[in-house]
């Protein structure tokens, strides 16, 4: 087995925890002979999911851990004293190099201290952002930060920049991908005193292809591969993502309910507007990876389906292959003997 | 004439302007005797548009100014050096008494600066914010501040809730309006430094009803009615639910064209999906208040049709009427007197 990418996989975190994770780890060893799954969790329960389905055995390998870190939990408690749940045993498997990543639909807050306190960060990275894949109307966009390093520091959202577009053109495939600043207005002047402090400091960048300021009003049609903010914006516009999303569809669904006429074009339209719809859905990309980590930890969103988890796992591979974490590496050092020399 | 409204219209402001602008006037004017609109632009351009239309002549009268602030200029060099701009001689129509309200299309930079430095801000008032409605599920919410007041501190919060509040109760007519901060969590103890300092004062505020975090997946489902953010975020806020909002309603409306059968499904949809989506807009509203000045300052859409400048100028009447700076100066100087009493 020359090149085997081990994710460690916490079963027991997400809406649909365990069903679901399982069968997404069923499903990508199925797919693909170079993966190892991990499986985290009560090791009774977890075995009579997994009698349910068909794989190759060897490529699935439970790991017993008896508690679980519900989503409500508070997160840095949950960590120090849940040593024996699915996520921290996930987790340290990754920290003891018994495998190469670690995929979770659990407790957001709790993977981003867990990531940071039990995996540990890069040396050289300041901050870990957690970096969700948004759908645009050309494609997809590298949002990054929607962590918890809310109050940041120019000096991380230049760092964020860099990880970012390492994440973007070696895992996503996308050439030389563009980055820009989300900002209040195109214009250079414009801002708050982080975005003020930080553009000059993204324009003088060599790493990366800085454009300038990007208006929240753009994203969506995807004026930029690598989308820069700071936690707390970044999280207002993932989640505001979702929820205009949602709320519209859901809306213009009823609104089609409210004639006989509009029932019947309802019908004949839906096909369309379900490819659409689903065109509209980042899950085919896997989860969101929480960057500049010894290792690579990834959230999934918490209702991830077995087809989101498995794109998940999958994703790890192509994270491993292309030697990311030792891309970030170089590209941190490099910048800091930069600093250094001047 | 026992009781008229003046309203100062910019008539050059805007990407429609003047003949939408002016259309807007007229059509309000002639839905109500109560109004006096004074159209400020060039004075031989606007005689022409209004020859155009049919309307009671002594509800409008044209103010002659030469010069067009440009969306593109920066604000504050534009308001100092042309005076004679249909937006600075409108603005001091309303400084000098003689108008009660105003009303542009034009440079949300120009409009923000001018209200600032002309108009004027009621004693008391740290900082005036820019308040649009969202559309939402269930109505409208008031998003408070979107304008150009970024590194806000957390006593500016505190002034925009309760001036949020009271505009929302008496000029939307939402009785006693929820307030909420905009959050990346719904605990108390989630959020970044300025929303740590203004939560528990918005807690302990009589004069509002505040309900706590709202996070930003919920605004579009109408969970608030006064939703509290500095204004970078309000910014990011109100230009993402524009660009999602559009960018997925294109993206439905190709979709169905992808094959016959969609096609004529579309057809039949067509009147409810338009239904559905004029719901989805706020323009019936008028524009967005620019609170806490010595008059009232509103901004509608760059691209406002004659139809959301006609309700901006009929909302200045209900603004007027329901006595709102009044309110707000007493709120405000009430906490002031408490402030000085601890």
């Amino acid at each position: 087995m020359p090149d085997i990418t081990v994710v460690a996989v916490d079963a027991m975190g997400g809406d649909h925890a365990p069903v679901e994770i399982v069968k997404g780890a069923v499903e990508a060893v199925n797919q693909r002979k170079d993966i190892k799954v991990l499986l985290t969790g009560s090791e009774v329960l977890l075995k009579s999911v997994l009698a349910e389905y068909t794989y190759p055995e060897n490529q699935i390998e439970i790991i017993d851990a008896k508690e679980v870190i519900e989503t409500a939990e508070p997160p840095v408690k949950a960590i120090r004293s849940k040593k024996d749940s699915s996520l921290v045993v996930a987790m340290n498997l990754v920290k003891k190099k018994q495998a190469d990543a670690f995929v979770s639909a659990g407790s957001t807050g709790a993977i981003l201290v867990g990531g940071q306190v039990i995996v540990g960060r890069i040396k050289g990275v300041e901050r870990a952002p957690l970096a969700p894949l948004l759908p645009t109307m050309t494609g997809v966009s590298l949002l990054i930060d929607c962590g918890a390093n809310v109050d940041a520091r120019a000096s991380h959202l230049l760092q964020f920049a860099k990880m970012g577009s390492i994440y973007m053109e070696h895992v996503i495939g996308k050439k030389n991908p563009t980055v820009g600043i989300v900002n209040i207005g195109a214009e250079e002047e414009k801002g708050n005193a982080l975005v003020k402090e930080a553009y000059p400091m993204l324009k003088a960048c060599k790493d990366i292809n800085f454009i300038g300021s990007v208006e929240a009003r753009e994203i969506p049609y995807g004026a930029v591969d690598v989308i820069v903010c700071e936690a707390f914006v970044g999280n207002v516009i993932l989640k505001l993502y979702e929820g205009v999303g949602s709320a519209l569809t859901k809306k213009i669904k009823n609104g089609m309910m409210g004639s006989l006429r509009s029932k019947i074009g309802a019908l004949l339209v839906k096909p369309a507007l379900k490819a659409t719809l689903k065109d509209f859905d980042s899950s085919g990309y896997g989860g969101a990876p929480l960057l500049g980590l010894n290792g690579l930890v990834v959230k999934t969103h918490g209702n991830a389906t077995s087809k989101e988890v498995c794109n998940s796992i999958i994703q790890c591979v192509t994270f491993k292959r292309q030697r990311i974490n030792e891309k970030i590496q170089e590209v941190i050092q490099l910048s800091q003997e930069e600093n250094k020399e001047d």
